[in-house]
Parts: structure tokens; C-alpha cells; sequence
């Protein structure tokens, strides 16, 4: 008999029909031997029509009395799941992020947990009960209602499956699990059976929109086996979990890309210190979130710096940049809104050389140029422009042989 | 400074144009000097989408979970109007049942309130801030939500109010106050500036729907002076208070009337020890809600019992009391599903005489029949036949001389 946390979004858990059928896959969970705590999202687009509502009052709403609004998307969820997987002849439990002490800190909107308390869990647990949590939410040290932010319910399921110390946690979600690429651009690409927390870190960071990083990251720290799966297909999804010997075996893991970013150059800037922390903190007071960095220094005594970040954000770098210009004595600027980040992951290239050689060989036999390049101890990102970034993907899919099981 | 506890109803509530306008009006009094908790209930109609959600559900879910459910229409309230008063300038926070400890016993979905631990509230009134409380909702011993049934919000209110010891607590409702009898029916009814506690009581039992009985024994028991009044008008409503001297002055206070009733009668029951309990018990086994009760008794050894009960319960009784014809040896029964029940209320009838007389005098000198008769301390009850329900209260209306100020 085995303890599983099974957590379910909001696209899972849209409608009462829905509702019932997650309840359905619990009680198969629990009917084969297992015992099962649920962790629940708001129902579909309970939070956007909660947050349509308080936009007639107020642009911006105190936070603390927004998560008291927002919270109560996943308390209609965890009464509803639990009522749904009553009808089915088993005995359930609803818990507010309150009730199981989900301690967080005051960050309204977006806290981070301390610690959980999952005393009534575990006694629901015990005496034969299904305990449903909602996700998403936890009170502070005053007893306040907190919200985790985005990916905050996959946090909790993460964090109660911790607490529980549960032998697997399986998240729901609307795909099918972690593939060698995105099937939309690369037919052949693969479902993953396993990859390891390092390898997933990376294609979350890289913009693989499967978990948020910091579930992944909190699953690591843990030591929890995370179970990505589909809600409406009974097949296996993906296992993140510890590295082991074998995942060294395969060079690549994966093959992504974000085709949403920009690149902005600071030209012929000069090479002395302090110039660089000026660029960055000056992008970091306009809200600018940078992603890669590249600087190319010459014997001349000036560099050039180029980064790149979100597209959404390239006129506000822009504006700041052209401040720059002039304060540090740089020659120019330049930026390009339409380029992509296509990234390789695999745990294997620690063990295994000439990586980054042969992706670089495949891109320029497609006459593809690379405008930047960055790697990790696991990854490899190249910038390219934008409309090669599909050709790219699927290049190095089939270079790296991705598409044998 | 006073200290007001504020009530809004759901249909003050409604959506968030009505929002601002209760917030205006809150922030009025505060701006008028005063300390002001306010107490909200779920808006307009929200409570009855949740119950048609969980209906594609369950058509029995567990009480508990549905006490989950139904908490969240409060708690999207609270949050609101707590933004909402925000907007205009003042602090202000949202504090669920829970987090103001209204402590109740586990009776999910009619809940009872055993004390309350407003420290919260008192320390945001302390700083100057407004609480927004919700309404309808506590918990129990264990943590878990519980919801107080029909009537709850002004439960909460009361309750609130003799906590913090506050001033007066205002009830803001639909309705301007209460009248000496119902205005679509006496156009010339006239709103009472004061009334006592046992008046209200004996008005809401009577069917005035101001306020639920509950509510008003609760205010009589802690000494907290309601005040009910329209969230769409300035105007001052009603103030329900102790009794004093001056009331008595007053013979009849108003007038109301019940026309969802219907009566049945046992005709010549053994008038034995035994037999007017089994009646009872029986009727309420059938869950009929048994309200007015005549026993006339007669030299022959030989009863008729007549009950009058809701007119949606008339068949189940009729039912039950054919059974019982049997089983008590009845020589029969009867029933009237269109009848009456009309009422005059007035602490004064204590130190009047000939109160009654009056009544039936007025009454058949209109040529209305009196079915069945039933008085208390403070009221005397006739039905009548539905027919002749509205001409009744007008005739009582002008005999006891209530459209004078």
C-alpha cells in the first residue's frame, strides 16, 4: 500500500462533469489499495471572473484582502471534489490551506511556505478518509489567508506530499507529460518515462511551461517523485526524479526553445569596472527581467554587451538603455525583437564531450546563425532569429536522436 | 465616538456598483466620528449558484463540506467591500468567521453561536481601521467551517455588537423598518420609530419578515439595541429595544398577518390522557411544523383538536392525520388550506383590558368569521378565512387607531 498525493488544476477540475471524473480516477487510486490525499486548483476561470469582479472596485486591490478573495476559488473546489468522491461510496474530507497549517510568510500574492502542518491530513488519512486540500493557499503567523502565486497549487501538492512524506506525487495537468520537444514542432518528439529534477529545472527555466521551476526545485530539495501525467488519458506521464546512473547514458534529454525574446546590445562600451553592474541594475530598476548575457571583450578596451529578455519587455529596455548610452559613454545601441532561445538539456553532457560542437556544426548546416550562446553544467542555449527557431528544434532533435526510444 | 456594528444583506451587496455605495455610506459614518465594525453577508445570489453547482454533484452532499462551500459567498464579500472602502481613503480588513473566532457548535448548516473572541476586530478598530466581518459563518472546536442557517448574517451582527459592547448595531436591509402593518396592504401603515424586543419577537414569529426570530432574541438577551434600516435611503428606520414605560402607553403596536396557513381539525376524539400527545408526535414525525393548537373539550367525553401548519405542509398532515383517525378512534378530520392567521402585537395589552373584545368586535362586525383563537402575553392571533386576511388587518389597523403618529 502506497501514499500518493494527487494534485489536479483548474482545466481538470472546469466543471462539475469534470469534477466527477477526477473524483472517479481518486477513488480508483484508493480502490487499488493506496491511500490518497488530493490537492485541488480553482475551477477553470473562477480566479479570471474573481478578478474581473474586483477590478470594478479597485485597479489596485490590497493584497492581503485580494487573497482573501482569491483563496475562496480553491475552497469551492475542495468542497465540491470531496462532495463528488462522497457520491462515490468513499469518505472525504475538505481542507482549507488554513485548516492544514499551511504556514507562509506575509507576501501577499505571492508567499512562500514555511512549513506545513498536516496533522488533520494525516488522522483523515488514518482513519480511512480522502483528504481533499486546496492548493494555492496558506495562512501567515496572524492567521491571514496567503496565496502562493503562479504554479502555487503544484507547490502545495509538492510541500504535502513532503510533509506526508508520500511515495509519489502526481500532478494533472492538461499534456501529457515531459516529451524530447514540443510534438506541435517536432512530430516524432517522444514522451520522457523519467528525467532527472536538474534536467527539468532547466527546461522550466528554458520555457517549457510543464511545472514552474520552483516546484521542481522544492520537489529536489525534498527528495519527492513527481509524477507529471494527464488528467483525461489513463497513460503514464513523465517521472522527475533523482539523478541516477543510467540518465548519463543519453547525451540529450531534451530539445526546447522560447520563441518570445529580444535582444538588446550596448556597442562599444568601455571595458572598466563597474560599467557592467550599472547596465544591470539600471534595466533592474525599469522592471526589465534579464535573461542571457554575453559580453565580448577586444584588445581595444571597449566591449560590446548583449542580453537578451522577454519581448513584452523590449521598449521599456530600450528606453533604459538609451540612458545608458550616454552615461557610460557607450558608442550605440541596438536591439532585435525577433529572435528565440533554442536550449539542448541533458544530465549526459557532464560525461560526454564535443556537445556543443556538434550543435553548433547543426545549426550552421542549416545556414542558421548564431547571435549568442550560453551554456550550463547541463545545458546549451543558442540565440538565433526567430523564424529559424522551429528548424532549429527539430535539426537538433534528430542530431541528438531524440526520437529513438 | 460611538462604536456601530453595520450589517448589509445580501441584495445591499448585490454586485459592485451596490459594493461602493455600501462602502460610501460605512466611511459616512466613520467620517461622522464614530468606530464602525461592519458585518456582510454573501452577495445577491450567490449563495443560491453554489447550491446549484453542488446539485449537478450530490442531491445530499455532506453538510459539512456544503458549510465549506457556502462560506466562500461571505468571503468574496468581505474581501470586496473591504477594497471598496480602501478606494475611499480608509484602512480597512476583511476577517472571515474563522479568523474572528466565531466559535459555534458542529450543527453544519445551522450552526449556533457559543462565543466569540473579537480581539482581531477590537485591535483593527483600535488603529483606526474598519473590519469587515463575514457574516452567516463560523467554527467549531476543530477548525472547521460551520454556516449559522437563515438568519445567520443578523445573528453574526448581534453577536458581533455585544462583543465589542458596541452602541447600536444596524441591521441595513430592503425593507425602510417596521410597520404597524404590512404597507401593500394598509397604505396608510406607518413606519414605528420603537419597538420592544418582545414585540419583534412576537412580530417575527408572526410572519413580518423583517427580522428572524433568532436574531432579535439574541439582541434581547446581550441588551443590543437594533436599529433596521433601508440601504437605499438616509432615512432612520426602526430601533428594537428594551421595553420602557412610555411603550406601554400603546396599546396594540402593529398588526400582521400570515397567509400561508392552512388548518386541520380531529373531529371527536376520546378525550383521554395520552391521546393529544400522539396526535402530536405523529405530526411531527411527519415533519409538519405544527403552529397554532385548539382543544375544545365538551361535556360528552369527546374533543375536537384543531392545528393550523404552513400550507405546503397540509397534505403530508393530512396524511398523517388519517392515520391517526384510526389509531386514536376519531370519529374524523377536516382540513382548510385557505385560511389566515392575523394578529395584533403590543406590550400594552398587558396593562389594557378589553384588548381582545375589541378585536373580535372589529372583526365581526365586518362579518369575518373566527376560526381559531390564540394569545399570548403581548399578542391574540384569529384565522380567518384567506379571503377576508387583508380586510382583517385594515379594519385592525384603524380600530386600534395605528395610522395615528
Amino acid at each position: 500500500m502506497a501514499l500518493f498525493v494527487q494534485k489536479f488544476g483548474g482545466t481538470s477540475v472546469g466543471d462539475p462533469e469534470k469534477l466527477m471524473r477526477v473524483a472517479k480516477r481518486v477513488v480508483a487510486t484508493a480502490e487499488a489499495g493506496n491511500s490518497v490525499a488530493v490537492v485541488v486548483s480553482a475551477m477553470g476561470k473562477t480566479t479570471d471572473s474573481l478578478l474581473q469582479l474586483v477590478r470594478e472596485i479597485s485597479d489596485e486591490p490590497n493584497p492581503r484582502e485580494l487573497d482573501v478573495l482569491l483563496s475562496t476559488g480553491e475552497q469551492v473546489s475542495i468542497a465540491l471534489l470531496s462532495i463528488a468522491i462522497q457520491t462515490l461510496g468513499h469518505r472525504s474530507r475538505a481542507f482549507t490551506g488554513g485548516q492544514v497549517r499551511v504556514l507562509t510568510d506575509s507576501e501577499y500574492g505571492q508567499a512562500r511556505i514555511q512549513r506545513i502542518g498536516a496533522e488533520r491530513v494525516e488522522e483523515a488519512l488514518s482513519q480511512g478518509e480522502i483528504p481533499v486540500v486546496a492548493g494555492f493557499q496558506g495562512v501567515n503567523q496572524l492567521g491571514d489567508v496567503t496565496t502562493l502565486g503562479r504554479g502555487g497549487s503544484d507547490l502545495s501538492a509538492v510541500a504535502l506530499a513532503a510533509a506526508l512524506n508520500a511515495d509519489l506525487c502526481e500532478i494533472y495537468t492538461d499534456v501529457d507529460g515531459v516529451f524530447t520537444a514540443d510534438p506541435g514542432i517536432v512530430p516524432r518528439a517522444r514522451k520522457l518515462s523519467k528525467i532527472s529534477y536538474d534536467e527539468m529545472l532547466e527546461l522550466a527555466s528554458l520555457g517549457a511551461g510543464v511545472l514552474q521551476t520552483r516546484s521542481v526545485l522544492a520537489a529536489k530539495k525534498f527528495n519527492v517523485d513527481l509524477h507529471v501525467r494527464s488528467s483525461f488519458k489513463p497513460d503514464e506521464g513523465t517521472v522527475i526524479t533523482r539523478e541516477n546512473e543510467g540518465m548519463e547514458n543519453v547525451v540529450v534529454t531534451g530539445v526546447t526553445h522560447d520563441a518570445k525574446q529580444a535582444k538588446l546590445s550596448l556597442l562599444r562600451v568601455p571595458d572598466q569596472p563597474g560599467i557592467a553592474s550599472q547596465i544591470f541594475a539600471s534595466m533592474a530598476d525599469a522592471g526589465v527581467v534579464i535573461d542571457m548575457i554575453v559580453q565580448s571583450t577586444n584588445p581595444s578596451g571597449f566591449t560590446d554587451i548583449s542580453v537578451t529578455m522577454p519581448r513584452a519587455s523590449v521598449s521599456t529596455a530600450v528606453d533604459a538603455a538609451q540612458g545608458l548610452v550616454d552615461s557610460v559613454g557607450a558608442a550605440g545601441m541596438n536591439f532585435d525583437e525577433n529572435v528565440a532561445k533554442v536550449s539542448i538539456v541533458g544530465v549526459g553532457m557532464r560525461s560526454h564531450g564535443g556537445v556543443a560542437a556538434r550543435m553548433f556544426t547543426a545549426l550552421s548546416g542549416e545556414g542558421i546563425n548564431i547571435h549568442m550562446i550560453s551554456t550550463s553544467e547541463i545545458a546549451i542555449s543558442c540565440v538565433v532569429d526567430l523564424k529559424y527557431a522551429e528548424l532549429a528544434v527539430r535539426i537538433l532533435h534528430q542530431v541528438f536522436g531524440l526520437h529513438e526510444a
